[in-house]
């Protein structure tokens, strides 16, 4: 049952990505212009609307069915020091997760999401990627496969988060890696380092990357050497959701990075995705920059569990409503402008 | 049963503005810093929280009662086509909301708020003020407490919006009368003029700050010469919630202006405020900036309405439920970074 039957299949399906629906988005865009407010005075509102319209391909798009999809994985470079929490901590987030403590479960019952938690083998960190690649080509395709297999038919919108103590680290490789830089370009405090040990952790960033400087600069490798079981998890949801023409909402630096390597490659991929907010983390603003997604929320936010896009997803939501609830001007009655 | 007796108790409820409950914001504080996640990792989420802590007086606020009221008016000044739309449709617009067809209806319904509409007085526009003060001290008393008249004993938060044909021209005078500048300083293209139209509308701010130039600068009779009833009505329910502890969600250009002449004489006024949003309009950023608010929005909406608010009041919802439904690090088995 797995979508993908090995890593040539994920990295061919990013050569035939599935484009909106134009005609939705022509039908959408005739609705938005004969409701009842001056035209684009809802801004941002209306774009989001004719977006899902064409990944839900219909002129009134809506919400029904609504997921956010949490990935947690360990990472052997979390051993070097470059995170304010040890380790233990991904697997008692996870429960936290499970015991509905932690800021998701608000979050996400805040705007009527079902929330999915999956824990990617957290007993296994990845591999140290400052002395070997993080994953065997094994375990990279079954995390892009764990993380395609949470897309299902019919979903109206996914929200994608993280969970990883260390992988701040794996993100700041991915974007260098990716798309250049140096390794002090794309390291910030993450969930709390101060500067001392954003030095140290830019450090190891950069030995990650002279590491695998000579490795061929694809998809796939990027993820396995320098990524995680969680972010290649997000970049497997990713694909699929577009293959399946499910809109998606990215969270924050690290969620955002997994979808890096693929848009280095092939920048239409983000077509299907809206930025959920951008963080506090230095390098999310960069990133997002990078591929060319403009934050519905800027709110200080660096918490990742997907947290910000959760909150944004109550946007997308309004966005539905007011396209779909609000009348035109001939039908209230009203002399339009 | 009016809330102000006269002009001079509406003046005087300025010098005695009740503070926060500084004992339920430090309350909320230490709650925060034991939630399961990095200290300050919910950014703006965690000042929402304190900020609800202090009005509300108590350390886990909620919103059970949140209420969006929006007043509308008609202005003299409407007649020198300094809008895109005609002057009826101000009246229009109010049976759109009766009727549930408009932006607000879809918007408060998604963000669970109620929907007060208060029509002021539409058949009888205010005086054109650049020829005369835009009202009488009754008519402005009147407007004052009308919108005194909507807030209610416990209500959790206050949505306030507006309609009203013309009115970006008055609220573009308020502000440079309260704050200085030009005329063009604070003229925009409003509901989508032309540049001719905004340069048009910018020589009909400036005759209104002419014709008035030699009166007293206070709060009163900046909104009786070039107030409307409608932005009265805001200033009035800005003031009224102060003194019963209400938090109020300000929406764009005009909501804030209603309350610039307020803050030009006591800035403490807009304490007990959080701006919803910052719109297209070009003056509402330099006006937040002169309030002293950093808005939860930018998504270049420009509808009034109170639309950007009632976004904004998803932000606040979100904020109140991590704060409240969150586990401790100690509840959850989390260890602290």
């Amino acid at each position: 049952m797995n979508r993908f039957a090995s890593l040539a299949a994920f990295e061919a399906a990013l050569d035939d990505l599935p484009m909106p629906d134009a005609a939705a988005v022509a039908a959408a865009a005739a609705r938005q212009g004969q409701l009842t407010k001056p035209a684009g005075s809802l801004g941002r509102l209306e774009e989001i609307a004719l977006f899902m319209a064409g990944w839900q391909g219909r002129a009134v798009p809506a919400i029904d069915r609504a997921c956010a999809a949490i990935f947690a994985g360990n990472h052997g470079v979390a051993a070097r020091g470059v995170s304010a929490f040890p380790p233990e901590v991904t697997a008692e987030m996870v429960r936290n997760f499970a015991h509905g403590g932690a800021a998701i479960n608000a979050l996400a019952g805040a705007a009527g999401l079902d929330l999915k938690v999956v824990s990617l083998d957290l007993d296994h960190p990845t591999a140290d990627f400052t002395v070997a690649p993080a994953m065997t080509a094994e375990e990279l395709l079954s995390a892009l496969n764990s993380g395609a297999a949470i897309v299902a038919e019919g979903m109206d919108l996914l929200v994608l988060g993280e969970m990883g103590i260390g992988n701040s680290t794996a993100a700041a490789a991915l974007c260098a890696r990716s798309f250049g830089g140096t390794a002090t370009d794309w390291t910030g405090p993450g969930t709390g380092l101060d500067a001392e040990g954003v030095t140290r952790k830019a450090a190891v960033v950069a030995a990650g990357l002279a590491a695998h400087a000579d490795a061929a600069v694809t998809p796939v490798e990027t993820l396995r050497r320098l990524g995680g079981r969680e972010i290649a998890a997000i970049a497997g949801a990713v694909v699929t959701a577009r293959l399946m023409r499910v809109p998606v909402l990215l969270d924050g630096f690290i969620s955002c990075a997994g979808v890096a390597p693929l848009a280095a490659a092939r920048p239409a991929i983000t077509g299907h995705c809206l930025a959920g907010h951008c963080s506090a983390e230095p390098g999310h603003g960069r990133l997002l920059a990078r591929l060319g997604l403009a934050p519905l929320l800027r709110l200080d936010m660096r918490l990742g569990e997907g947290s910000g896009a959760a909150v944004a997803a109550q946007i997308v939501r309004s966005a539905l409503a007011a396209h779909a609830q609000m009348a035109t001007f001939a039908e209230a009655g009203v002399t339009a402008g």
